[in-house]
């Protein structure tokens, strides 16, 4: 089977996409040295954002923003940067949330890192959300803090919202893609593979070897029409990995 | 008297400053609405950000580019963000900092502060320095703390440093002078003293109606040479505010 040409769109336009053959995909996932999994909708059943936004009755001006960037119309840190001017969470907002809000992790998910991280697989977390939230999903999974690539919060000295790093990669259209070749580079993997739910996602394949799309929570229409290869469960990437045995 | 012309230099280049003379200055002293203090070597007898170099142990390399911002030859918000990232304080630096460090005052700036409020007239601290090393000068001196002027620190969410807010008008060459016409407008003060050892305080007269030079930590000698008054004590001061009783 060849490569599947897709085009896709996002706030920047239209980006072409090489994603490798259902195939070759599984083969890669098979072999690969590292995996980077997006996190809200993918790796926990919920989006972070809204869900912190709720939490401070910000949820329909935020919902309505979170719509708009996902429509294109936005360029992604600005969206971000809108959203969080809504929300402007302080310190001890985000600790009230993330106690109230322990992370509510996708089914299997921790079977997957489990299975993984036995075959020397590097996990990591990738997300356009926040470390302050990502955190503790980490911790459930036991993935190395380090290993999260996510934006930062900044709070003033009395805990009062101070806006956000926006220098990190993760801030930014094509954030994830800047990610994946960093890692790539850097630890020498010769195979990485991308899961995720997003269009973001699937646009860091390449330099992703392999995407693969999830739709366990929510379905993204242009996400299940190009990706390759497309699960809607990690039990079936748990098989598929242990198939090569 | 004629209003005396002085042109001096900042890192901006050469300003031309009106200053009001010497008789001027006493008599709008003594029937001013509002006075704005600068902090460091002015109120307290230290410079703030030297003290907290010093406590993380990075005194030298910082005070070599201080020297170099007064000199003229760094933006302020540039000079500031690079002695800022050899310091880079922690939210948790800063707690220990200030509580073993309390602000040591300027002898007699508590009457002086007193000698004001007692004749209605409005006390500001504008400062170049950190809101967070600055609210407890504000407490021993009964300002409130909205009455402060002064940049403000970042943090993430583990307490890291995370930069300072660049929008703030005190961040920046002139931001003093931006603070007073601020004030002026905002409350519509007819008659602002502003006090203070630094070059950038002099400058923000006008639209301060008056400038007094203040020697009684450091003289630096361009300040004392322009200033139409100069004084080495607040002592000088209470009795001027005095003698109009
Ligand atoms: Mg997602
Ligand atoms: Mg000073």
């Amino acid at each position: 089977m060849n490569n599947q040409q897709s085009t896709i769109t996002n706030g920047q336009g239209t980006l072409s996409s090489r994603l490798p053959s259902h195939k070759e995909c599984r083969e890669i996932w098979q072999s690969t040295d590292a995996v980077c999994f997006d996190v809200d909708s993918t790796v926990i059943t919920d989006e972070g954002l809204d869900q912190l936004a709720a939490f401070c009755g910000k949820d329909q001006e935020v919902k309505k923003l979170t719509m708009e960037a996902m429509q294109g119309g936005l360029e992604f840190q600005t969206a971000l940067r809108r959203r969080l001017n809504i929300i402007t969470p302080s310190l001890e907002t985000i600790q009230n949330f993330t106690r109230s809000n322990p992370p509510r992790l996708t089914k299997d998910v921790d079977l997957l890192v489990e299975a993984l991280q036995a075959r020397d697989v590097d996990v990591y977390l990738v997300s356009g959300g926040f470390c302050s939230l990502i955190a503790p999903v980490a911790k459930m999974l036991n993935i190395p803090l380090e290993n999260i690539f996510a934006n930062r919060l900044k709070f003033f000295f009395d805990g009062k919202y101070g806006g956000f790093d926006e220098a990190q990669r993760t801030s930014r259209s094509g954030g994830k893609a800047e990610v994946v070749s960093y890692l790539k580079k850097k630890e020498g993997y010769s195979r990485l593979v991308m899961i995720g739910d997003g269009i973001t996602d699937m646009e860091a394949c390449p330099p992703a070897d392999a995407f693969i799309g999830f739709g366990g929570n929510v379905v993204r229409e242009t996400v299940k029409k190009s990706a390759t290869w497309f699960v809607y469960d990690f039990k079936t990437l748990i098989k598929e990995l242990e198939s090569d045995d």
